[in-house]
């Protein structure tokens, strides 16, 4: 059996995922919209120790400041009561019909400005709450129609609308950090930075991008039938992993919002091996909260919307003990400096060589033998099923 | 019918396009690798301007340095005869066995040597045929396995690589700037760089990363459900587009390598709408060559081959000539100018304005007609309708 | 400019296509549902030849015997003042919580009588309308979970479901036949009948299969990254093409409903070449009408749905225009036989030829000259670029 | 620990997985092609029971007679000493460009009448050898271009070929049956006969269908997006499931030919409680050889090679071990019943329930709760999450 979690494993929850109303594109909620205050309570008995929201979602869209005041104070009370923490904040930018086209890249420059005031008003919130990560998830910044944009201008406005934001968070001396959250497509039919690279690439681009990194999701990088993994880990390398949402999806097609493992397993438990260990050879670790992104399946009760909020957890947990199983076993290990994982970190110019030196080595090139080297066998798939026994807590 | 392509046009083909053997992962050659010489000559007949090829494409893997003269005296021949100029050299570090586990992000740190000794040789070759662009698709980086990578070293170790080979010319002085070729899979499971955003990612952390920049290929992008129009726009404005490699390619599946339009059509209406118009707004233009990376179809014999060849140019030809009638349609522009397309490009704050004004137009938020703002209607289809009937010669 | 559409063109919508909310999974509506009458009076000014709707798109689920007459009555005017007929009905089983799993495959026994009753009631409803066809989607038959369905049972009670509203077709004397429409996922992580070719399987194996055939949809099969146009042809050759639903979808993603031609237009360019035109060498041929099922794009207002419901039409007007052209093209035939596309209809045996005769004729294979042979090019590529060239309009 | 496998189990090979040369689009050959000889007893000794093979694996193309015989008697000797015997024949109809177009649906009827002649001079061999089952891969029936075919005559080439090969096989009295294998694309654009549905479509049209069925591929399937064990199940409904063919695939890309297991994991767990435990109500059941057709990695050595294989075996015991806990679990017997997984194989009408009994049954509709019934959770999450658990060996 799976142990119980604790506030200790840093467990967070989308108040938008267990709240959910299990609406979809062909058919009509089948549960009401969860009450905030009651999912901290019951998420709180479940072990989880942060919630994280969109600002619609404990504060319906359109409130007077009054109500949003009062709805706040009750918010503010579960978290007292439960001590549950709110570790990160973001903005719905994407039900609203306003934002049909977008927000900071809607054709309709008064849209733009709604919206990134819509943002900031939000960023105060996420600073009065100690929130660490403000993410942004530009779902409707995009397009079904190449000829819809100025795709120079919406690139511009893009960068420009973050790079606002940020230089807001420094002026008032916030101590938050923004995460943008790629997306491929759904809603739009191509969005905006659709993978972790290219919010890469526009973040080097901004002028207070030293803020401003990601919050990578399981699901939206599968969709484009890329690694997520390896996702995490460039991200890692670049110094820009802020946030991780994680849930599960089975492949190239609409985004399903599993629990985490219900999805690919075999590729979350090479996500949790390098949360939870990090590289082979050392380098940058992530230390954040454990997110969950997911949507409690459309066929399910309450009960079944706390069972998989729990399952998330017990899976995280389990792959966690197998992953420090794999790299603690001795074979494993063998396996590992057999595959060459470990020289991979040593650099490929010996220390102080120059070019000159580099050129000059005949080993290197004129009398390398090539043939034979190429005969070589990495041992990657023997190593590959150590891992596929260790998932399935085969080996002890 | 379709005008003929002349060296105005700046049409250039990889070597081993039309050189291809015709040979695929389940079945044998049927066609011989054609004579370079041949290629550039025919190529010159057809209308093309330029060639590119891999070292190993125009000198056979392991020929001596006195062979490799010979070979390369008897190509600059062909040159010379006809006119055609090479504009882009690549290294092939993915066909001998040597690679099977990458070039720069091998295991093995002999063949991270090899590889790098092997494309500063072709460096020195690409420079002195006067070429601008240096390609580098790393085919092999990679992996099948999530065990089999230290994520961290092979994102370090492909990184340094590239440093090198841009230190290497700088240092030379010569006139070629290197632009990676983004690829998510095949031939390995997972390709390290696997969009044009993970490479602008890459690149932005590169120490000469100035001279480094993008190759983007239609289909490679496209295998990963990716807008290749887009891709470029974001290349574009990151002011790194050095290059394209045009194809064809239908969906999410290997890599089929098409003749251009051969594949998503009207996508190519697209990338060809803003390779020749640019953005609406204006901002950076692509002015390199229209470079066509594409195998003929395993079916066809020489005639075929040529057929092909001769395909691409019509169809890039038909969609510039249609690409150009949509933007100078009056109706177009008025269609354009309701969708909002040009206000894009209007900066959301107004000029000067500070956070502070910003925060205290209550027309922007507190007193915006939100509800009324949201009825509005963009016109994107009838926009897009517009684009499909200028695609399809249907407007005059 | 593109001709306009009249009824003999048989054009069809679905009332819930121009009718939709624009609500998707992360939006809300963005126009209101529209009257059915409203909107048969609008496409029958469009030149719209039927209409087609499930029960709860006239009748809100849940209505009163009365209620239902009366807004039954109500539509029925509209149909005789405008012209318009009802060619298909069909019924709703998948937005209603009721049908989360399903409607004849829910585990839930009481769920699978509730829903056949519906769907008999409907069956009614149809045949009172004069309708031809009755399209079944099972949109929720499916699962998100392995574990989630006796596979074997579910099948069975699919197949016992159409079986038994084939029954009643029978028993009723209408002149209705059912149509399947397949779709591989969204709503439901896999949907049982996910392409063509499943639905053809187990159509093979009902008790009433005679009257049961297909109504493919483009975007539902090139969600599973399939040729749209060869499905169509496997159903025709297997004589059961009974209606098809025309629609746009730009790869495999979810489900994006554009216009016809507005996601694959070249794909599209063949679809229409095999409707209008036929098979090459003949035989059987579609005749019914051009329906579409799609819907118009969140962004825009009701005259955007107006322009997307014409755009629809326009595309297809098109497209047959220059399908017709590409047949009527004497080059395009000459390629035609070149590329042994006639030959392929030449049976492989002689007339007459009996196994022992074939299995002696040395011609076939001891002397056959397969090096020789095997050298032939198809010419494949020259009559795609045909192809093009003619959809594109290019060839007078 | 994982037991080592023995002919109890039924592993069954293909001598071109182990024996492949790992020779790939990109890359020339890492290993050599085996010796078929060496194969069969060193998967002798690794536990295998069963070889399978096509033509050419054994008997290069164009071997004379003599040859021939002087080939396969060396290979029927490694049999008779190691005892392994060969379940399953195929006809190589792709390699050689002679089938470059295809083997019954080339639009060459030459190349038709050899591929036919190719296929019944080894359906003789297969019978010669008492194998069961004879596989028909149509890898190259297809098409890059849709206007290459002419697709009602590829598909009556298609069933004609088979029909006859069939046809043969009886009035020989050979006690062979013919299992088609799909595959949607790779290496044509698209390919005949896509998946198990469009095959189960087409053999339901043959005369002599009934000694023709399936051999679904992991891989092939997943291809398309589709649920492999679903489609085993339809195949098992349609009594159709003749052969398998497992191995694994990390999503819709390249066919990747990896080990079972080395995919998706957690729905090889699902295939093997398909083909192990059945169908939880119970009905036709898989009984075949455990057929592996996989490729060894490119990277890989001999030793890998091997690893590899054994690595099959391992995966398939252990998922059956884990299967079978999972059935066994009372729990999740419960969890099952909860789920209503065993109310699904209740026929929907009542034994003997007439039409008119059933419409006038006013509880099924007229005074059914609906809202209240829709509000029942279905515990699918919940059971999904012990099979999680069981798949990872995490509940004892």
């Amino acid at each position: 059996m799976v142990r119980k979690p604790t506030p200790d494993d840093k467990f967070s929850f989308g108040l938008w995922t267990v709240g959910w109303n299990a609406q979809d594109p062909f058919g009509a909620a089948t549960r009401p919209w969860l009450d905030p205050v009651e999912s901290v309570h019951k998420l709180a008995e479940l072990g989880a120790a942060h919630v994280t929201f969109h600002d619609d979602d404990v504060v319906p869209f359109g409130s007077s400041d009054a109500e949003r005041e009062k709805i706040l104070d009750r918010f503010r009370g579960a978290l007292a009561e439960t001590g549950i923490t709110v570790e990160m904040v973001t903005t719905n930018t994407f039900t609203h019909p306003i934002f049909k086209d977008g927000a900071f890249t809607s054709n309709d420059r008064r849209v733009r400005r709604y919206a990134l005031r819509k943002i900031l008003r939000n960023v105060d919130l996420a600073a009065s709450l100690d929130a660490d990560t403000f993410v942004m998830w530009g779902g409707r910044e995009g397009a079904e129609y190449d000829s819809a944009k100025d795709l120079y201008a919406a690139h511009q406005a893009y960068a420009d609308g973050i790079d606002t934001v940020a230089a807001y968070i420094k002026e008032k001396g916030y101590g938050l950090r923004i995460a943008i959250e790629p997306k491929p497509n759904e809603p739009r039919g191509d969005i905006l930075l659709p993978t972790i690279g290219h919010a890469l690439g526009l973040i080097a681009k901004l002028e207070h991008g030293d803020i401003v990194g990601l919050n990578p999701e399981t699901g939206h990088e599968q969709m484009a039938g890329l690694n997520y993994t390896t996702g995490l880990a460039q991200a890692l390398w670049a110094d820009k992993l802020f946030h991780i949402d994680l849930n599960g999806q089975r492949g190239i097609k609409y985004d399903q919002d599993l629990v985490f493992g219900h999805g690919d397993l075999f590729s979350a438990f090479a996500t949790v091996d390098l949360v939870e260990n990090g590289f082979p050879s050392g380098g940058p670790k992530y230390d954040g909260p454990i997110h969950f992104d997911y949507k409690p399946s459309r066929t399910e009760d309450f009960d079944g919307v706390w069972a998989s909020a729990a399952a998330n957890m017990s899976t995280y947990i389990l792959l966690k003990e197998r992953a420090q199983a794999f790299r603690a076993d001795p074979e494993v290990q063998e396996a590992m400096e057999a595959a060459g994982v470990f020289e991979l970190a040593k650099p490929t110019l010996n220390e102080g060589e120059s070019l000159a030196d580099f050129l000059a080595d005949r080993s290197a090139f004129e009398d390398f033998d090539v043939e034979g080297v190429a005969k070589h066998g990495y041992g990657f798939v023997r190593l590959n099923q150590l891992a596929v026994e260790h998932a399935m807590g085969a080996r002890g």
